[in-house]
């Protein structure tokens, strides 16, 4: 089946309009007519190189939402019609331990990338900036009625990425959390906490989106390039979730935990971490990271988000304003995540 | 109250029988005849000035057990004959949120450590290796019958500061736990990890300890100065208790973790910690820090030992041989504790 799709030729190139081929259905597997593909900063690092040589034409896109239009014969999951989504992995081995535990995304065996992967049957996969796309069915996420599809698509990377920490460290009622950054991240990193009940501070480098903040759920800001703010917050949070993948100095945000507090990362700056131990040993602190979720815990924050009626804020585009959109999120002027209306692919 | 005591005059100077003022048994104090004091490490730092300058002359010793010698009028948690215990802090401020939360190590208006520190009336506290000390009562601990005071007393440091983290990180069956180092704290970390129905595993330097470690409770034994180790146990862990204060490559032992496995230090080695952020990002993994315990973990401690008939492997020597243990600790020339006889003193 070829479809349409935008694509970048080679390293650092702009995407260009493209077809590609996607594999038959098998029996196990769903076509999916996308509606929408959420830009991640991710897509751009890949496409550039950033993070080594990629097998160019690459089709980038992780947060997929559309209607199924096909399923394989064996598929009980689904059904034609249904909304659906897909995130950063289209298939894993199913059969390792952490496979078998529900993190599908730490298989053992090789998980296999939404695009730019070497998928099982030895082809490249080719992500959602595209009009269709075939996924194994156990990878195929069940969006619920009430949320926005568009506003659903960033859910399956920045959803997942921030709400597995905030649930796996307890955001909750009663609890301060910080959210370090407010991006493509953060910002459903402040609304997911605060659906938790948790009390949601978000520190950012300056206070220039402090109104947004508080409109997306936060109930206190401070900028981070204020030292005061270092001092005043000092030992009040049971969590932080730095989605900030630019470096940090680890030990100042240890000094904001409370005892039995942590500090978790979701982005990767480019250089290690350096960490004072005593930051770790003084309160009994955490430092740990978090990479996306699992496909139980996906479909239980799609199911969490439908329940509070949260999506992400996005500005819908065509495809042909995705090398602009590029520019844009390297410029940080999004908010909060664009999205390509996949009829213009 | 005038009582004999062993001393560090100065800095690097051996210690020497001495003779020290105790207050006066307070409405809310514990007189305590001492019976055992165990040499911990730390006893070494301080005296030696290695953790900055001290008041000296210093009476070391954390490890403190005795019986209940006379208590104050409004004492009604111990009494005359009791067998006590004291660890490495004497007071608090019992308000702050972590006082109140059973975490007085980390007392926010500053603790009072069992000796070279400032007690609370502006006299400098002394500790163990002494034959009575006065503590208020909310900080004496109970030790249940059944546990040999002498094998009890290296409970009150190295015992709890190894049950903290086993029991905060969950080991327990099924666990696949680690402890790094067999010294003071990793030999009551293998007892108390299996006494917790964990599967444990001592990473040691070298390979001469391993038939300790196997009477001990350790169900494996591996050498971290082997490369094929790490390898070996790859994603193995669920917990890993560093005991250790020499620089440790955290990023290789971060690799033994498996999925939300956490890697918890209880030493503090001179040096920050270089951590990449892949090692935490991926697996989901946590470094962590415990700091002994607060007094009710400690007292559930102590009634864990006993009820599983747990004490630390001691070498009680007299006090006139407190240098010469000195060296040996220095050496790890002791399996796993020296602990001063209170009537030599």
């Amino acid at each position: 089946m070829h479809v349409n799709a935008w694509a970048a030729p080679a390293a650092g190139q702009p995407l260009a309009r493209t077809t590609i081929e996607r594999r038959a259905v098998g029996e196990h597997d769903v076509l999916i007519a996308i509606e929408y593909a959420g830009i991640c900063h991710s897509d751009i690092h890949t496409v550039n190189g950033d993070w080594g040589p990629q097998p160019y034409p690459v089709v980038p896109g992780h947060e997929i939402v559309g209607t199924v239009a096909e399923v394989g014969s064996a598929v009980t999951t689904h059904q034609v019609g249904d909304r659906v989504g897909v995130g950063c992995f289209v298939d894993s081995c199913r059969e390792c331990v952490n496979c078998l535990a529900g993190n599908e995304q730490f298989c053992l065996n090789g998980g296999v990338a939404t695009y730019a992967a070497t998928d099982r049957d030895g082809t490249t996969t080719q992500g959602g900036y595209s009009t269709h796309v075939v996924v194994r069915d156990h990878f195929v996420l069940s969006v619920p009625d009430g949320i926005d599809p568009a506003a659903a698509a960033p859910l399956l990377c920045a959803g997942i990425t921030t709400y597995s920490p905030l649930k796996r460290w307890g955001a909750g009622p009663g609890k301060q959390v910080a959210i370090v950054g407010l991006g493509g991240l953060g910002h459903m990193g402040v609304k997911i906490a605060h659906a938790m009940g948790a009390e949601v501070t978000v520190l950012s480098q300056s206070l220039k989106k402090q109104g947004d903040a508080e409109r997306l759920g936060a109930d206190r800001y401070f900028a981070t390039s204020d030292p005061a703010t270092f001092q005043q917050l000092a030992g009040r949070f049971d969590l932080i979730v730095n989605t900030v993948s630019a470096a940090l100095d680890a030990n100042a945000y240890l000094g904001l935990l409370a005892v039995d507090g942590a500090l978790v990362n979701v982005g990767a700056p480019p250089a290690p971490y350096s960490v004072d131990p005593m930051s770790l040993i003084y309160g009994r602190h955490t430092f740990a990271g978090s990479m996306i979720g699992g496909i139980a815990e996906t479909q239980e924050m799609l199911d969490f988000c439908a329940e509070h009626g949260l999506g992400a804020d996005v500005e819908v585009i065509s495809a042909d304003k995705v090398n602009q959109a590029y520019e844009r999120v390297l410029a940080s002027d999004v908010r909060y995540r664009f999205v390509i209306d996949a009829a213009t692919i």
